[in-house]
């Protein structure tokens, strides 16, 4: 590709609305153009991009015996009604009507299209297992769209389901998806995790997700530094420090603390280390019928958070976790939330394991301008039900066993799920069995968000010039940079050259042949992100030598002109 | 591929909703499988030939310099207002809100999300021309979709957008798409048609349709059996078969007619040829304001059909055409629409060139039961103002002097436009020029119907047993069916040997595996057309052979195991 014929739009100046570093590049890099909020028009740089992280998506989908399909866009309401998500699906669900009045959705996913589709194809247990798979345009009505394609409305997705017979066979097929997605994320070039995630409204029994990691993603993920035990940390189980609480070795003293309303100010004025403080915290409870019951105490240690999904998954805490305000508690325990302890509480309590095992510890006494130094489980008060409520941090013992935890924020750019049957028992997918009864299929759901990876990669490959692709997304992978090819004719032809052996050698070249100054040019190519650029000047013709300038590490070598392209597809990896 | 982890979906009966050969078949050989009115899935047999119909268009549409862009679906309505089509646009443009009740449309095209595009990335002429295209989802609301993928509601199409700074780089781009297109068609392996269409309510200047010749085809083309000349008959010039008209031999009769109310009557009482015979059709006028303004007579010969869009375009005629009625016609004329003729009609006329040439003809005197023979202009009435009104028909002469007419029916597939300055004007889509001025570009667009293809080629490849596809869409090139391959270890082993041998040279090849009678399996195959069936089977092993057919001359060969890989892929044209 010649840049005179080419839709560069590089810009000099960030747009003013680009949050992170990503949408910054993507837009100055010419690679996408916002319509309105959150749609966007892929320029040719990006779609080159997009288009490469298809094909890697799709060979290996297909390597992993996915068959493809594409269903439409535009889905009927009565199927939605069927699976209940037409009533379950919030607002980000696009409900529109045709010319007939008749309900339609944009769809966000499309369980219930395959589900049609499975039922009426599928009859028999030797037609299983089935996997079918698309790469197709998504909508999500997003309240805020933001951060450009990272979270945009209208996406493409690659989306797959998967049927089965029995448990054994989803979960085999899991395990090939889930080595399909390690091969994807590796051969696209990124640093990822697979992680341990939460199954979510989307219901079901195991997931994962698969997380690029950068400094600017919304997610925290612990992994341990010793195994392959990577977690969400809203899931990642906290494992005490300790069996049991050491013996205590002072006694329970009253002191008066009228300015204490907060863990620091405790440790502050006493000298305390944090780890010898707990704050409770008060939530509304449920009883066994999931009715309103009053208020529960959670308790964790000074130095830790709360996790508000363990904290709600209690039987006895209501969900979602709702904290009660500072009247409430006042008319509950006749003290304001900065003075709350364990002992003599007029509460029903849950403490994380770590408090279980705390010995000599302060906390509030329930009494406002008031607390208790040196309490002791089982001497100063009973220890009540113990649970897993707190976020693992930086340094804990990994859940696996093996090593400590190490916490990083990552992007996600794939989910797996086992859904068990739950579409196919509302739907009715199911078929003869080889003995002869009718039964309902378990499923499998796989995502991958195709237009997000472009964003993720970026957030992950950049520095102050611009973009540094993974070779295998790179819009080009190479560049011919000529050093004022309208003044030198030998430039311009070992140029136009070497722009015809790449192209003869099936490398993706940008022949940059615009009239600008080599400043210009440089800046627009790494920019943009190409691996390698091969300058052509004056001063290496000379010795019969190019410049090949790699993107990512900076290096310039001089190379022969007649050597660079067989190396250049020597060391392709594309 | 093998039958047994794919989803071949075939059916044995015809759905009854599916009307023509390509829904039917497209049903049956498992390519498409309808969600609801105008919705598909696209099942994986088809998917292969829609991405095998991508893959040529995108690969010619680059060669030819296009740059691929993607557009979003769902688009602002304010682009609409100000192209003027959000008013303009009748009820197949979907019109619907988002979660703040803001408007939006499902695009049926991307004039204006490609004009705003341009009007802030290009600013200059010397980024010009630019033609930037996409292949990607619309949607149309159609008050009757039917045929399948024929006339669907969401279709995939490829639409590209030039911009220019003249008329001669317009014209320039115009022929370079012009021969993509045949191109494309071509190596589809499809017999088609450009030919000149009407611009219609999309404007501009000047536009060829593509189409695929079949008999289902809803458009009539006429086109010269001696040159490239084709034109939709309804835009084909009509040519008089003479100069003037003929002396006159015989004296104007009026004669009783009370039965004959159509020509066929009037020929058959008198014994006439047809050719000597004209019509007469009241229609509505307007004046030189396009107000409404009584009454205009049009005549057409016996034999000849009124072209309603060549009537609709003369200034004296209301635009769309509206026949008169019965009473009005007596209220005008004092005699019904059976008796209708020039002499002595009180009311304005056209007539149609060949009428103008005609001789000693009949037609109604204008008083019920009665009509003129031997009518002759000039003689017997003054002829009115000409204009060419009719159809044209097989064995006219072609309007570009070579040749005769013949007519066919097509399916149009893509459609190329010059648009000018439509949008342009309307979107202020300018460029500063070489001397420093602004000027609003000219466009030019560029439609294929991709999704459309896939059945417009069924249309023109089938027979009996199902589809025979061009081996450039074919969903597989080869099939390999073993006979009685669980009987026999030997069939077995030579399949899948020959299954490998296929992959190993990159061709797409079906392995029917199942353990299903070879008529069961060669009905399947021959349904979904794959070119070359590689038939292995216990009777031609013993003498080292497998037999070769092919599904469009329906030939057997015997080939030797060792060579059919090699033979195949020597006659590969994909």
């Amino acid at each position: 590709m010649r840049s005179s014929n080419y839709l560069l739009a590089t810009l000099k100046e960030t747009p003013s609305d680009a949050e992170i570093v990503s949408h910054q590049l993507m837009m100055r890099a010419g690679m996408v153009r916002k319509v309105a909020s959150g749609l966007y028009t892929w320029t040719p740089t990006g779609l080159r991009v997009l288009r490469n992280v298809e094909r890697i998506v799709r060979e290996e989908m297909e390597a992993a015996g996915a068959i493809e399909t594409l269903m439409p866009m535009v889905q009927p309401a009565d199927l939605w009604q069927e699976s209940g998500r037409w009533q379950d699906y919030g607002p980000e669900l696009l409900r529109l009507q045709d010319r007939n009045q008749r309900d339609f959705v944009l769809g966000p996913t499309h369980e219930e299209v395959i589900s049609e589709l499975v039922r009426k194809e599928v009859s028999s247990y030797k037609q299983l297992p089935l996997n079918l798979f698309q790469i197709q345009t998504k909508f999500r009505d997003e309240i805020r769209p933001r951060f450009g394609v990272m979270r945009s409305r209208e996406f493409i997705m690659k989306d797959a389901y998967s049927f089965h017979i029995d448990e054994a066979s989803l979960e085999q097929t899991y395990q090939v998806m889930f080595k399909a997605y390690q091969t994807i994320f590796s051969r696209l070039g990124l640093d990822f995790r697979p992680v341990i995630a939460d199954t979510g409204s989307i219901g079901g029994n195991l997931s994962h997700e698969f997380h690029v990691l950068a400094e600017s993603g919304e997610d925290a993920i612990a992994f341990s530094d010793s195994s392959d035990y990577a977690a969400n940390v809203e899931l990642a189980e906290a494992i005490p420090s300790k069996d049991k609480a050491d013996p205590a070795t002072a006694t329970m003293e009253e002191v008066e603390t009228p300015n204490a309303k907060t863990i620091q100010a405790l440790v502050e004025q006493f000298g305390l280390a944090i780890e010898k403080t707990a704050k409770t915290l008060i939530v509304h409870g449920v009883n066994e019928n999931g009715d309103a019951s009053g208020l529960i105490a959670l308790m964790v240690r000074g130095d830790h958070e709360l996790n508000d999904i363990k904290a709600s998954k209690l039987p006895q805490v209501a969900s979602p976790l709702t904290f009660a305000n500072d009247d409430e508690i006042r008319a509950a325990v006749g003290a304001g939330p900065g003075s709350l302890g364990p002992v003599g509480l007029p509460l029903p309590m849950v403490v994380d394991r770590e408090v279980a095992v705390m010995s000599d510890f302060a906390a509030g006494s329930n009494k406002d301008g008031y607390h208790y130094l040196n309490i002791n489980w089982g001497r100063d008060v009973e220890l009540p039900a113990v649970a897993d409520l707190r976020n693992v941090k930086a340094g804990d013992p990994s859940p696996c066993g093996k090593g400590t935890l190490d916490i990083k924020r990552g992007i996600e750019v794939g989910h797996i799920f086992q859904l068990g049957t739950k579409y196919s028992d509302m739907m009715k997918v199911g078929v003869l069995t080889e003995s002869g009864k009718h039964q309902n299929l378990l499923m499998g759901c796989y995502g991958i968000g195709v237009s997000r990876i472009v964003a993720a990669a970026i957030e992950q490959n950049n520095d102050a010039n611009g973009i540094i692709w993974p070779e295998a997304m790179a819009p080009f992978e190479v560049c011919i940079l000529p050093m004022n090819m309208h003044k030198s004719a030998r430039v311009q032809e070992v140029a136009e050259r070497l722009y015809e052996e790449c192209k003869g050698a099936g490398l993706n070249v940008l022949f940059d042949d615009r009239k600008e100054r080599p400043g210009v040019m440089f800046a627009d190519i790494e920019l943009i992100g190409i691996p390698h650029v091969i300058v052509v000047g004056e001063r290496n013709l000379d010795e019969g030598m190019i410049e090949l300038k790699n993107r990512r590490s900076g290096d310039k070598e001089k190379v022969a002109i007649a050597d660079v392209v067989q190396q250049l597809t020597a060391t392709n990896n594309r």
